[in-house]
């Protein structure tokens, strides 16, 4: 393992990181296994672009993450360009526009995206964000199969699935149509309660409801205390749903939702947070996240998000999620890198070269050495015995008998 | 294939291009087997930021690429970020000061970098840069090696390695030595001089010499007239090394470097430029660049750069290459994808979804049929035979006979 020495480290930008041979052998793994399992599941790879013009990369994703990207000019047009903060809409847009059709599509992507500010102080500013989204299904089977997925990737990626992930559970529309039964959707303060209840500040909450026709905000105060296990959904049905019916349907879905999941992961803790609005940017169905024990940050997030579509021209029912690959690889433990190089002579030798070039052929890792190097990664070295040039244990690997 | 059609496409800025499923998946295959590549020739994985302050990103790489990066204020510090227009100045960085030791260090990278304004027409203003680079090896083995694991890495891509490949080769210093030689250096016309090269315009050069010192300037001329096979070095010889005899290691090097690949690629032609600078920022030594019959531009390029190191305040010897996935991509023949999934129901049935867990894990694609969806993907389909799920051949795949 290379260690970063701090007295030469090179000032990076905070949140801003580079990964050295060890992680980044770590993060290509991790890349491939999750792409991988997601072709096994049917879903295609595409590669939205790095920039676009933000009138279309900002378009219906709402202010936050129109805060958390960067713009800059674009030379050729005098437009403005954003750098993708995130990579859903997007695809949701390459959906929309670029494949035909109305059939289910089943996508997935992974690149770096880039924040101007971090979430939390320890948070990337680029995140190497790898998701799954699944287009044209609207039942209750997309947003399971999209669960299934994130679940089984994390599995590959060598997390365990057991008493230490916590599913949490959430809903789109829950908050929307208490705002809306409050009035407070009138009165434009939604973005301050939103902000309010993302805090779970009680005191800011409470001051910023008095400005409202008194008695309509109870429910806007009651979903603060909607966290907990599956209970939570019984007392939203009498504590909310009356002043708000529209959330009987959001209700009865995350019933059917937990039911399914608790027979498939008996061993997953589930947990209800009707006031969980942190990260669900454009979503208007059921939302998802999965954490470990210790860890503050999702390992995965996702959920349902109908409405993206619809800017676009075309409204499709959508779900799905996404992992940073870098922060997933952080929980994990350190893969060993295989150390088992050989070495080769700087010689310009036909038979040499030939040999060299079968071994890399069949998967050998060979390196040549230059200039009296030595590599602590060659165990073997390419020795030429009765005039065959072979792979032979070094002499130094030997150990010290005889 | 799924083909986009113009009237539905999203407007993307020029030179900024998303990856459609059956290119994306072409792309990524071609990532692997080069990165792949690269790991059996002994270069380890490292990934770069995408940002970094321009005033470690930009020092000491030259006014073009400072043009081509993006620029954007930093709000967590005010100062100014740079999106990495090439990702090589910041792997030697990453060699200088992150890792530690003056051992041969070779390192390969891929990832998508930004340019502010596209080379040419048809160019790609985020070419998906994939290269590899050795550090710390002086000798002309050292450009040897990295020349032909660019070419290893073509053949790996599908490119065939015979008559259609041209070898451009050049140098670094020898139009700095001419151009010092002519007194051009001291009338700060230098810049001018090298876009005149660039464009090999000889009435714009003509133009600008005539602002120096009669005599002193029929190097820059002769340059000019300096690219053809193997005899050009000759030429240089008697033309050039009379004004300046400093290019007479750089010819030695290039006489060196043509032997050695003529014995390993005979099929492969050798063309010599010493006027050929495009593409080249930041060279010292030998420069070189890969054509297929056909292409404007080159399918890979790269050469030696020991300076690179020294601003970073540790000099490196330093030699390596680069290439554009997209645009390699874009020179081969599609591949074929599989279609070979297998369709599953969607029901919520524990043995059926035992038998997809266990055909997932052997490597199959199996895709559930969500909302009466049919997927053409899918010869076989999920059948239940004496009470176990298998996979069969589907109905509407067995054709017309019975």
């Amino acid at each position: 393992m290379e260690k970063q020495s701090p007295a030469r480290a090179w000032q990076l930008p905070d949140g801003i990181d580079e990964l050295l041979p060890d992680a980044a052998a770590q993060v290509e793994h991790l890349r491939r296994s999750l792409l991988d399992c997601a072709s096994r599941w049917g879903y295609r790879l595409v590669t939205p672009p790095m920039v676009e013009f933000t009138d279309s990369l900002l378009v219906g994703v709402g202010e936050d993450l129109d805060l958390l990207t960067f713009k800059v000019p674009d030379q050729v047009t005098g437009r403005m360009l954003g750098l993708r903060a995130d990579m859903t809409p997007q695809v949701a847009r390459m959906d929309a526009h670029s494949l035909n059709g109305d059939q289910v599509n089943r996508l997935c992507y992974a690149g770096s995206t880039l924040h101007t500010r971090s979430g939390s102080l320890a948070a990337s500013r680029s995140p190497l964000q790898l998701g799954a989204e699944l287009y044209g299904a609207k039942g209750l089977s997309a947003d399971i199969e999209v669960i299934a997925l994130m679940l089984s990737m994390l599995d590959v990626a060598g997390v365990e699935i057991g008493r230490d992930l916590t599913l949490d559970l959430g809903h789109g529309d829950i908050f929307k149509h208490v705002l809306a039964a409050s009035g407070a959707a009138d009165a434009g303060i939604e973005s301050a309660i939103f902000d309010a209840l993302q805090r779970k500040s009680r005191p800011d909450l409470e001051r910023l409801l008095e400005q409202l026709p008194t008695g309509s905000s109870a429910g806007l105060c009651a979903l603060l205390d909607m966290h907990g296990d599956l209970e939570v959904l019984d007392r939203a049905e009498t504590e909310l749903a009356d002043a708000a019916p529209e959330i009987r349907g959001s209700l009865k879905e995350l019933r059917e939702l937990s039911t399914a999941l608790q027979a498939r992961y008996p061993e997953v803790s589930l947990y209800v947070d009707l006031a969980e609005l942190r990260g669900y940017r454009y979503h208007t169905g059921v939302v998802f996240a999965v954490y470990t024990r210790g860890l503050g940050e999702a390992l995965a997030r996702g959920g349902r998000y109908d409405n993206v579509g619809k800017v676009y021209g075309r409204a499709r029912p959508a779900t799905g999620f996404a992992t940073d690959l870098r922060l997933l690889a952080a929980q994990l433990a350190t893969r060993e890198t295989a150390q088992d190089a050989i070495a080769a002579p700087d010689l310009e030798d036909e038979t040499l070269q030939e040999a060299v070039r079968a071994l890399r052929s069949a998967g050998e890792t060979v390196i040549v050495m230059l200039d009296g190097e030595t590599d602590s990664r060659c165990s073997r070295e390419m020795t030429k015995i009765d005039g065959q040039w072979q792979p032979q244990l070094r002499r130094e690997s030997l150990g010290g008998e005889g």
